[in-house]
């Protein structure tokens, strides 16, 4: 099978790294100094303290077709809008897609595509991008795959890659909105608070603004059994007690955000049912407020 | 007039350098420590890069009797429920009392006080303590008192004084409640955000967090005619743009905030009142949590 992955981030490095074992995978970058690099150097990626490196077709993305079987696409939400406009213009081949982001702000922009299969995901990995190549494996977590329209054909050895699992999930939209609720309470709360994401439970104070947070978006989503959910959230924090959320992360690089994706899709939600969500809504000016 | 100050914070430190060029005063300390080195430096006032000292008289708090013709109490709000016990036990006269603290929970303190004459007071001083003898004044402000109980009875050389305003208003709980509303909102969202307090109006993310919680605060407070307030705690963060308020020193300097006499006195009177308040409660949370 023929992989071609979109977006030279920590995901997108990782996936080329891991998946490039079995399978002819292509990375597409947006500068061409990245693919320059990464084929002159391979991939770095780095776990544990050891450093294996592998090479990996790459090219800029101005040459891409979609002539492989499968399409990753591992951009940001926020250059989600632009990029699915390149990628219906220069589509030559019915491609099947997989979207890596997080929230579910992208869901609306899918229907643009030319394409019979796409899967939507929930991606569990700690990677750090320490250089245009080089990729740090930080958590080894799992990534779900889930069928957002057309038919599952995925070869089983894509599920079978050691320290890289990838199971499938049945129902794409339970499996996001359990990653938007984790990630709509765990990133905001750590982001601002500049704190690990087990303080966020550990602390009496945050934690109390965890249940209120939660209280607030099990309404808005109206979410049936909410506590499986609030559960859910506890064990990641716990899980990752010791990591840094990609929002912290991305504050303290000066990156944009994920928030509108996060608590901006909430929002969105909260106004077309005229719910109030006024935590929700500081957290987001907060956020918003601090990026650079 | 003999003057007793009690505390020997930053705020302490400055009443009693400045009321000593006039008045007898006397600066009770919590420590011993700290009065000895008094009487042996004397106080010493920091403005604008100039140094100035000045002898008071000082003594440990253990020697206080409340003999002075005034005593001014010049604690933070969260020492004052143990120190109001002592005061009733240990006074020996009957002295009138100004009391210096932010907010308005000390006002259910005051009735067990054995005095005819209270005032309270909103003291708009920038003041930072340098070392047990050193205070630097970095914003000269005024000093607002208002009768609480009793007769005005100050001499009127007390509103005079070069550098040190003090000015007499005729409402006490306009005059607190306008300072609490100021404080509600400046104090929490800039030790969040460590940001001076200019930023919270400029920064347009968090202008909107700014008129959210004010419009909570004016439900919970029923403040009427509301727009002064709000156009008040504006022009403050104009005058102090760059300054950083207390409870953004707080809580840098790993000190107790004063979050219980502001938040807490606002969310205990939305509780009595059965009013929702989820902007102030979480903005409670995080300056509890984050205090060390």
């Amino acid at each position: 099978m023929n992989i071609g992955i979109i977006g030279g981030g920590s995901i997108g490095l990782l996936f080329a790294y891991y998946l490039s074992d079995q399978y002819d995978v292509t990375l597409y970058t947006n500068t061409k100094n990245q693919s320059d690099e990464i084929l002159q150097n391979g991939i770095y990626l780095i776990h544990n303290e050891t450093v294996n490196s592998r090479r990996v077709k790459t090219k800029w993305f101005e040459h891409w077709s979609g002539k492989e079987d499968l399409t990753i696409v591992a951009v940001k939400q926020y250059h989600l809008e632009n990029l699915i406009n390149l990628l219906v213009e220069k589509q030559t081949k019915n491609t099947e897609y997989v979207f890596l982001q997080n929230g579910m702000g992208h869901l609306k922009l899918l229907k643009y595509l030319h394409a019979n299969t796409i899967y939507v995901s929930s991606v569990e990995h700690g990677a750090y991008k320490k250089s245009s190549f080089e990729v740090e494996h930080n958590g080894i977590g799992q990534t779900k795959l889930a069928l957002y329209q057309g038919e599952i054909s995925l070869p089983p050895s894509l599920l079978t890659i050691p320290n890289f699992p990838i199971i499938l999930e049945d129902d794409y939209f339970e499996m996001l909105v359990r990653k938007l609720v984790a990630n709509a309470i765990i990133n905001p709360l750590t982001g601002l608070l500049k704190v690990q994401n087990g303080e966020i439970i550990r602390n009496k104070n945050y934690f109390s603004i965890v249940k209120n947070l939660f209280r607030e978006i099990e309404a808005v989503l109206k979410l049936e059994r909410g506590d499986r959910y609030f559960q859910q959230v506890i064990e990641i924090c716990q899980k990752t007690s010791g990591n840094r959320s990609s929002m912290l992360k991305d504050l303290e690089a000066n990156r944009p955000t994920e928030v509108d994706a996060i608590l901006g899709y909430i929002l969105d939600e909260a106004e077309m049912n005229n719910i109030d969500a006024p935590i929700c809504k500081t957290l987001y000016h907060f956020i918003k407020g601090s990026e650079k």
